[in-house]
């Protein structure tokens, strides 16, 4: 296949759009050493290892790690000398590994049996060599992601050992450098009780960093691994920056680089686009995230006011479904073509990253809730609505007439009216992703059948749960959608409070509080 | 200790006196593999591994060799793009390991068992990450000496694999970019043969490339390794660029910079000293190369006619024995105290790496060399000769009666009358060492013994021989000295001729053809 047209205005738009990053400048709050500790949830407790000032001199595999305190993507760098045996000064260079730290489990634990089908070059680990002591503001060139970073000394000489000084990350982010007021949960009441409105606190901290530290030229899906344009990362991206940082542009950025760069000259769209060394195509092409374009731009224009952006990409968002009408049967089933690789090329149904997830009703209804969200934007832009032409038809229908028809036939393939349940393909699996895509799709006749639909899904042992905090904010989204506020509000403390509690300090692509070194790429350590 | 006060006016002459570098810009002949072969005797042989544009798509765990056709010490710069497997584009960095070769055996073995006591930080290989693709220019920050280099592939991803196009070395040297003319061995007549002529034109070629790459800001003891400034090394060199590359500039600035940085305040002679980052004392110093200060002094005057230099630095050469007349014993027998370092510090006496040599006799013989170096600089300069007090004596003596004494002592303690050779410590150890300083330093009584001490040492089936060119150098010298032209031709051929054959580009510190992957650092891969 060939990728589609480049839309040269579309991409000088964005271009226009590109932010300037901001700097700030910290220091580590100390040293720390990697103690195994079974009780950790990820096996491994930081134990303070003194100051750098005492730290004498550093030989052949000594090392140190610094803890930044807290997470951020940036640069790193030092001052390093030698310490000399004797009179002779650094004969040689020094060697040096250097690996930056998420978690403890990135400076504890060897790399040497990374077994991830992504590849190793994403791992946090860097071998170099400098010449001539003293190397005063080393500079590490490339931008890592780290709390801790941990300094091995590979070899110096019989002449020296080294020294380390001035270590200084520069963290960098389009987000503003001041965080907006920490939510307070004051007018919570006595539901929440206070070590629950704590972790709130510290989750809501966690969730604000994760964005400051993906905010870049574009929203990243993470900010050590991928560094990547993603539609349904940035769509949730956007929307939390709309309510905290209050930025627009970026996010209007990254809508016209996927418009600039088509999947084909159809009009597809991308699922991830490239930004450097220049906007690229991304050569994969997600169902449900080339749907949720519409979403997001609904979202944005609502957020920003944006009227003439709404009506420049209106033509895009519409014509998606377009492309996957197909995917119908006669009777409205929506059905996912087998496909050979896990990810990339067209036709990928994304969803979440539990491997056992069958995906088709999950599909269907957001179809249902991002035709909704065409019709809501081209009201609220005063252009035309668009009409699709439906398997087993031959006349274009409205495309209220459609999503009528798709919620009627999603009812009647889906809902399991004795257990009150939506299910998913031929051995009717019961799962989050399908019941919460129901509901915010408003497949359910009532309110109250959606919400019972999502509490015997969310209490039945067997139901298939969410790997990604991705999915997980959909299922609390639907929660919140029916009223069920507060249970929303306990899962966000249950599932995004066990990643702190397990040492996240950005939170991660893939997370099962159950299996905690799990990982949807196969490695913890690419688990960014 | 604490090193000489660095005398401020010496460095600023040597700092204006700092070359600039010529560039030179060459491109890869070919690509080799790596074929292990008894018959050659470093082990390996290259074989052609076709061209580079045939090489679609490396990927983890692959490998190229670029062969540069010779040896050069500069930088390395290529362009890499993705080879892709669909339509994605590069979706990670790539991480390659990039090892340079002086010799095969360099990107043919593993550094994994390296057992050196000289520094790993030596070992020419590299990790690096590139993050985007195509990378144009990429240029690897760090010097190398290289005639081949290894890429070898860590990681891409499922997505692409790599390709290399403009693999360019910019080779860096003060030397003039052209080479002075190749010797002619026309006149040479038939003792030497037709291969033999062939021979000496190859090791010219490989010397003079020798000498050029280790041409930089200094003269450096070697391209790869070290890298630094020594006396012993300059003095050889410094010769050698009088008669090919004209260049007398630049062991002028080294000599500034040796007198410039003492090793103590009493104006002792670092063995080494240190230009980067800045200008610095070299932590040692040498007996025999703290004395030939004196004449890398007269060998520069004498080439570039500077008398205002010789002027300016007589009194630091002519001083140097001072230091060194009390290692002396009353009945004039030169000592050597005992030490417990291989290298550094004051006192080490250095003639060669042979480990079981016995130095006693060449010190000696060096200083008489030397002294009678300083007397034909005071000569030549117009200028008082130095006088001495020898131990025993109570009165410092004219250099001359110095010289007297010490030849005298010379043929008493270590003539062996019965062999005709000269002998050295309590063993009477012959060695080549011991011979050639004492023919050079003229303590034959006549040409005819000279010549027979040199020969039947020469003949000595246990002769202590020499371990590194440098004293195979004087070797040649000595028999040049007493008329042995053609033996010192022959054993050219021999010596470095057998470099040569076991694939030398340039010639290594140490050489031993009966082990070749003997090393004075214990690893053959820090052989440079």
């Amino acid at each position: 296949m060939i990728p589609g047209t480049p839309n040269d205005r579309f991409i000088a738009i964005a271009e226009s759009l590109k932010p300037t990053l901001n700097t700030t400048t910290s220091f580590p709050i100390g040293l720390v050493k990697c103690v195994a500790d079974e009780k950790a949830i990820l096996g491994w407790t930081a134990e303070d290892a003194g100051k750098l000032e005492d730290v004498k001199s550093l030989r052949d595999g000594d090392q140190i790690i610094f803890d930044f305190g807290t997470h951020r993507a940036g640069f790193f760098e030092f001052d390093i000398d030698a310490v000399l045996t004797g009179v002779e000064p650094a004969d040689a260079p020094v060697r040096l590994e250097i690996v930056f730290g998420e978690v403890l489990n990135d400076v504890a634990e060897s790399f040497d049996d990374y077994k991830a089908w992504i590849s190793k070059s994403w791992l946090p680990d860097e071998v170099i060599n400098i010449d001539y002591l003293p190397a005063l503001k080393y500079r590490m060139p490339r931008r890592h992601a780290f709390r801790y970073i941990k300094i091995k000394v590979i070899s110096t000489s019989l002449r020296f050992g080294v020294k380390f000084s001035n270590p200084t990350a520069y963290a960098v982010s389009s987000a503003p450098t001041e965080d907006p007021a920490p939510l307070s949960f004051s007018k919570a009441g006595d539901w929440l009780s206070d070590e629950e409105k704590t972790k709130l606190k510290r989750i809501d901290e966690v969730a604000l960093r994760t964005l400051r530290n993906c905010m870049h030229t574009v929203y990243e899906d993470g900010p050590r691994r991928d560094m990547r344009l993603w539609i349904g990362d940035l769509r949730l991206q956007a929307l939390c920056s709309y309510a905290t940082f209050k930025d627009y542009n970026l996010a209007k950025r990254c809508m016209y680089l996927f418009a600039g760069l088509p999947f084909n000259d159809e009009g597809l769209l991308c699922a991830c686009v490239y930004e450097k060394p220049v906007p690229k195509f991304g050569g994969n092409s997600i169902v449900d995230y080339a749907m949720l374009f519409a979403v997001t731009l609904l979202d944005y224009v609502k957020a920003s006011g944006d009227l003439q952006c709404g009506k420049d990409l209106f033509p895009i968002a519409a014509k998606q479904f377009s492309f996957f009408a197909k995917n119908f049967t006669e009777d409205l089933r929506y059905t996912i073509p087998e496909r050979n690789m896990t990810d990339g090329g067209e036709g990928w149904h994304f969803i979440d990253w539990q491997p056992t997830l069958d995906k088709e009703s999950s599909e269907h209804a957001i179809m249902i809730y991002c035709l909704k969200a065409t019709q809501e934007l081209a009201e609220l832009l005063k252009l035309d609505a668009p009409s699709f032409v439906l398997p087993g038809t031959e006349f274009s229908a409205p495309i209220t007439a459609i999503i009528e028809k798709l919620i009627s036939a999603h009812r009647q393939h889906y809902f399991d009216a004795s257990r009150g349940v939506f299910v998913s393909g031929p051995d009717r699996q019961v799962s989050w992703a399908a019941n919460a895509w129901a509901v915010l799709a408003g497949v359910p006749e009532s309110k109250e059948m959606a919400a019972r639909a999502l509490q015997v899904t969310y209490e039945m042992e067997d139901a298939i749960t969410g790997m990604t905090p991705y999915l997980h904010h959909y299922l609390c989204e639907a929660l919140v959608a029916v009223g069920q506020d507060r249970l929303a509000v306990k899962h966000i403390i249950d599932y995004w409070g066990s990643m702190v509690d397990a040492g996240a300090e950005t939170f991660w692509e893939g997370w099962d509080p159950k299996q905690p070194r799990s990982s949807p790429y196969g490695d913890l350590h690419s688990n960014s």
